[in-house]
């Protein structure tokens, strides 16, 4: 029994979205078969709430810390909500330690919330789908990582995705500066493909780097990439000879785990933002695509655990951004959807309601997803409706087909009609399967 | 570079929980079950944020609203977590209304928030599966909520889940006491389950409701239910036929659509807390597990969109709730959960690296779940791993073996072994399927 109140304008929050049928079948079919993948290289699912305990949240993602949406709760707890999945893993791997089997490996597709600034196009929810393996150092570990994660995008039918990492340890061999001078550096040093390497420079030297930073930094923007800058590490810093090894590493165990060479490219600009990786980091681009940035990242965050455990952890992971990724998949094309609903039991005679209920009962039994029209009405609205929502097939019966055990199947595509026995609608509608369900929405 | 902090204690909050990998891995079959009847009944996908404005939410669940997660955000907006996924439709479709096609049919299965008291065993974050049906009054409409639901439960296994149904609109033709009087009333004979009907009207005397009332109460508490109700209200209250001819209607078109008779049971004590249902409630409960309570409910909201609107616009709908119904099955032996991985490839030489990650590779392009060990060593050490994760086969190279061109295959759970050619893998493990993906982990 409503209240009558006053009207409350309907309305979404800043940065928050709401995902109708077409949009939302198209995303749900990706995740879907990225979850798929991710089942294949050995994950599995793990679930975490959408609100920790703020500390828990604290002191793990340096400047974008102010970015947590956080509240004291009804029992006055302080809470916030979840930011992203990675520190969420860290929390239940220390608290479950006992129970565990290492490497754990689970993959989590859940959403997180960051109060960020609209106005760079960035939403405030928005999901990741993550894989991480927590307990083992072995580079194949990092390699698999990286691969699972290519892998889902190539069966999402993206055929050109570039692979860049680094691996962090080169900047200590590079180095000799204080800590918080290479973070300078490295957080300038990152902007060099939007601005160049003289606005780079320009920057530091505004930014008081000491003479030798502003010389070690000028070296690393001169290293180049790939082949050359590992050529340029042995030649100009045998000190760094071990990273450029593991380097090399990564590159052959995730070319045998299914990555094309080609699309591998080590880079020592590329840095990450997080506070919390120690070792490898890996982002993912669209060579075709530069504008959408990178569309998945990672790395070895071998330090993260600790933070809630005596006991040290390794881990690695990646995670992909879902939301800039159908961005750009639909702009390239690939995010076609079909209507999820295959036929419309079409209602024209109160008469024959029974018919009606039980043809759909009938098709839905058989797997077939079925709209029926509940109150008669004339056909030309019918059929509008069904193309509204891009159903393939009508079926029609009316007081001369009851008569005559028939029904008209109408393709809604192409007007095709033709008049069928009752009995054989499943027969005739059942052998092309549902498009969609969970799966095939993206080709 | 993480920072060396304090150690945080690792711990979660009150009401909400992690779901490990094989607690998850059953959650997200049986999200996939439902997902896909109710796309079979013709319903599509809609996603609406964790988040909205707080005077959207407010005013909507009568008492429970003190339930709601709500905070002031970082740019001072009053905010609030989703409560259930029934309101941000309402908002949903009176924003977008100008865009939309009626009747407008959308499934949403999604976490929602409740400050619950948790010594009842609630949670405070758990998951909704609902289906909604805006924009039409045909009881076809009411009737194809329940029938959804109900076949969703019977693909889960559920061979005896019972439906109990009523319409509110017989408290109108039953009852000449005031509105408030009368919520009082159902209110309390909502627990007449649990505490008997001489105890109801005991409670009733205590919160002083008049004689007429009282007079009332005692009839409906008499009614009973099922045919011997629909028989009362005929004999005794003949104001109240016409619903009794729509109890009727119900039962006839659930029927046609898939529920047998002796499921669907008229219960004139089928109340319902939530504020905003006004005609058709119903409930489905498990006869074997009564413990369980409800394990979905719904009904008709004709009030709830116009909240938000100038136009009126019918809408029902119904929910389930899957944590209790996911902890019913357990206990009923029917969530069984099998392993997700299907293969792991031993490590054990070094010198075969590169032989281990081209098998799993092989291996995973062929849609085989398979796990890969990192690095060399023992091989009881790995099966027991392959164990513990619930994985079936192992794959074991050594250099004999790689020397032959064959690989042992064992089976985990039999301890059975053989030989077989190496380029035999893909065709001896891909026979079987992988069990679980998406959806098999329930029968």
């Amino acid at each position: 029994m409503p209240k009558t109140t006053a009207k409350i304008e309907p309305r979404t929050l800043k940065g928050f979205s709401d995902y109708p049928p077409e949009q939302q079948a198209a995303r749900q079919a990706m995740f879907a078969k990225i979850q798929n993948v991710f089942e294949r290289f050995g994950f599995s699912p793990l679930s975490t709430p959408a609100l920790e305990y703020r500390d828990v949240l604290m002191g793990k993602y340096g400047d974008e810390e102010k970015l947590i949406y956080s509240f004291k709760d009804n029992g006055g707890r302080d809470v916030a909500m979840r930011y992203d999945l990675t520190v969420p893993l860290a929390r239940f791997v220390a608290q479950n330690q006992g129970k565990l089997v290492f490497p754990f490996k689970r993959y989590q597709i859940a959403p997180v919330w960051r109060a960020e600034n609209t106005q760079k196009g960035r939403m405030r929810e928005f999901y990741q789908c993550d894989v991480d393996i927590v307990g083992i150092v072995s580079p194949v570990a990092d390699a698999e990582v990286m691969v699972c994660i290519y892998t889902a995008f190539k069966e999402l039918g993206l055929n050109n995705v570039q692979v860049r990492f680094n691996n962090r340890m080169l900047y200590y061999r590079l180095f000799t500066v204080p800590d918080q001078e290479i973070a300078i550096i490295l957080r300038t040093a990152d902007k060099v493909k939007k601005i160049g390497a003289e606005a780079v420079m320009e920057q530091l030297r505004q930014q008081k780097i000491s003479a030798e930073g502003l010389e070690q930094a000028e070296k690393l923007l001169a290293l180049g990439e790939g082949e050359q800058a590992l050529e340029n590490i042995a030649r100009l810093f045998p000190a760094a000879a071990t990273v450029a090894e593991a380097v090399k590493g990564v590159i052959w165990d995730a070319n045998k785990l299914g990555i094309p060479e080609s699309a591998l490219v080590f880079d020592p600009l590329t840095v990450r933002g997080l506070d919390y990786y120690t070792n490898m980091v890996f982002e993912m681009v669209l060579p075709d695509k530069p504008e959408f940035g990178s569309i998945a990242g990672g790395g070895r965050y071998d330090g993260l655990v600790d933070q809630f455990s005596e006991k040290s952890l390794p881990a690695v992971g990646g995670s992909i951004g879902i939301d800039r990724l159908l961005e750009a998949m639909q702009e390239m094309g690939l995010a076609k959807s079909n209507g999820l609903i295959k036929v419309l039991v079409v209602n024209q005679d109160s008469a024959l309601r029974k018919e009606y209920l039980e043809m759909a009962t009938q098709l839905r039994e058989a797997g077939i997803n079925t709209e029926l029209y509940y109150e008669p009405g004339k056909l030309d609205k019918q059929f509008k409706y069904a193309e509204s929502r891009g159903i393939e097939y009508a079926v029609i019966m009316g007081a001369a087909e009851r008569e005559r055990g028939t029904v008209q199947l109408k393709n809604l595509g192409t007007r095709e009609q033709r008049e069928i026995p009752r009995s054989d609608i499943v027969s005739e509608l059942g052998s092309a399967k549902n498009k969609l369900l969970w799966a095939t929405l993206i080709n």
